[in-house]
């Protein structure tokens, strides 16, 4: 068991390393230790090593010039300058929420990043300043769209936190597909067979295989057509708003992969919105309605065999606070990718925590 | 068959008997002749008798004052004054588009309305200025959350349309629920079964009767939490940020069903987006790589039994084309009524076309 100052310090550390600026590496990190608290390891401490591997191949740059290229008294373009994308990504989110300062809402569309990790953590910076957050991205394309056999979209999440005044804040952090692909690998690995309408194999054919994406399947959109327009929708705010690259033409987030000969933008894109809530309403009349909507929603008469109503951020929170109270389990394997770049870069990592 | 002109000429006359200026009563019959053509006939001319029995109840204000009741540079909300949804929502895009000619982008969020009728009828108001138009609405509420069995939340539709320079707009209309109202009445009346997933019974347990909403059951939410998750934030945006009835307390926009006791705010709530596309790129730039997104999905290889890929709203238009050459059927039942409010009113109306 890890604690998240551990992980945190550790992680600053590689990515100074690096060579990136004390106040980018902690940018970056704090992405990661919410992922690792929200319960999601796939975007936690793993993607160090991925972000390592990138690194030495020369596919990211440490000391990038992030910038608004483009603006608008509501909006702006962000160029990412291909930083890292948690650190891309926390300053286009800052530059939304200071427009909506003024503006009474921030959009920003931001090209020339990389893999922003967890989509949720952007909505919550915005709770802070009293404003819904909104956060979306474009990732590796592995879903079909609808009648088609070919991957051209991401996971696609769309992301969205809204303040409280006695409750947390309402937190929704979706992937617009039918199945995660970290589940289906699970699947694989326990020799479980997917229920049909999750994925396809290279043909279309609905399939039970969940190790079919290996032979040239895809993900299916969320509930069908609708799912592959929400994921649609999160390309072109992201990717074509910005002049990133869009649905297939997104850059891979892992060194292993080639870079792809065909480009029509720079890099990968993300998109962020921020509404002051007393944009729209006195501060304090939406918090009270927003408390009365949790209370509303919370009265909902369960299902059988269930015992409560959730809303939507009330697992992770959960999660959160027992794994604040146990400690961060990191699994073996991605204890000796750490341990491996602790060892190039000179700095200290215990296994076996 | 009728021409669209009839029907406009016949419903603009209606809306006019029961009091609305010639303008309101254009803009809410324009909206109706879309939904016909877009094959949407739920959402056309069969509204005109629930908006009369409505009017006839007392519960509609043909001569509202619509008006922005609090707002910054660029959010307002409006309160529609209990006017007909169509001409509440109409002026609440005005709205935002001209928000968005300053301010980049224009958010509105309307309370005191009704049944707007076709979402993404308001997003392709936007289109005509260079904009991203989005739309959403809260709807009578059948809808349970996860791991519930109270229905809370309406089909709340989410529409987005984005304009493109040598193609017809990307126009997606989405509900937010695994399954259409509209559909289960057909499969009842034909008597088949709906497939696990898209129903349950008044105690949560998933139903394959399409009938299952007259015994207290629910429909479930795209593709399960996350259509939850969609739902509410169609919702909050609507009817919390708008300080209108949300959720379970949505006003029902049928005579026949009583006016509800509790109250959270003021009537029926919408939420609508207009985003100037060149306050994120030039126009041309940004108006070309919609057109290559467009090609680059198109190009996606079909699926076993399909010979192409669709872009969203793709059908649509489609079907818009053949109706307008065909003419618009209007079904017996709908006749009828329209022949009934014809001669209360003392206006012409041709059964039978």
């Amino acid at each position: 068991m890890y604690t998240p100052e551990y992980l945190e310090d550790f992680s600053r550390k590689v990515f100074e390393k690096m060579g990136c600026s004390p106040a980018d590496a902690k940018a970056a990190t704090k992405v990661f230790i919410a992922a690792e608290l929200t319960g999601l390891p796939s975007h936690g401490m793993t993607r160090i090593k991925d972000y390592f591997q990138l690194w030495q191949a020369g596919r990211i740059n440490v000391t990038p010039n992030i910038r608004i290229v483009h603006e608008s008294p509501s909006t702006a373009v962000v160029d990412g300058d291909n930083a890292i994308g948690m650190i891309a990504a926390t300053k286009s989110m800052e530059i939304a929420i200071e427009k909506a300062k003024t503006a009474g809402t921030g959009w920003v569309s931001t090209k020339g990043s990389n893999h922003y990790g967890l989509a949720s953590y952007y909505t919550l910076m915005a709770i802070e300043h009293d404003m819904i957050g909104i956060s979306m991205t474009i990732a590796n394309p592995l879903v079909a769209p609808t009648w088609s056999v070919t991957p051209m979209l991401g996971t696609n999440p769309i992301a969205v936190a809204v303040p409280a005044k006695s409750y947390p804040p309402f937190s929704a952090d979706l992937a617009t597909t039918a199945i995660a692909r970290g589940k289906l690998a699970m699947m694989a690995k326990k020799g479980e067979k997917v229920s049909l309408g999750n994925v396809q194999d290279k043909d279309g054919v609905p399939s039970d295989n969940p190790d079919i994406l290996k032979e040239g399947g895809s993900i299916l959109p969320l509930g069908g057509h609708k799912g592959y327009a929400l994921s649609s929708i999160v390309d072109i705010f992201s990717s074509v708003l910005s002049g990133a690259n869009f649905g297939p033409f997104c850059p891979p987030s892992l060194a292993y992969l080639p870079v792809k000969d065909e480009k029509v933008g720079d890099g990968t894109g993300h998109f962020f919105g921020a509404m002051r809530v007393d944009a729209f309403q006195e501060k304090d009349v939406f918090l009270k309605q927003m408390d009365l909507w949790i209370e509303t929603f919370k009265g909902a008469k369960p299902a059988k065999g269930h015992d409560r109503v959730l809303i939507p951020g009330e697992i992770e929170r959960e999660t959160r606070e027992r794994i604040l109270k146990e400690g961060i389990t990191i699994i073996e394997p991605i204890q000796k990718e750490m341990k491996n770049i602790a060892e190039i870069f000179g700095i200290e990592f215990e296994m076996g925590k």
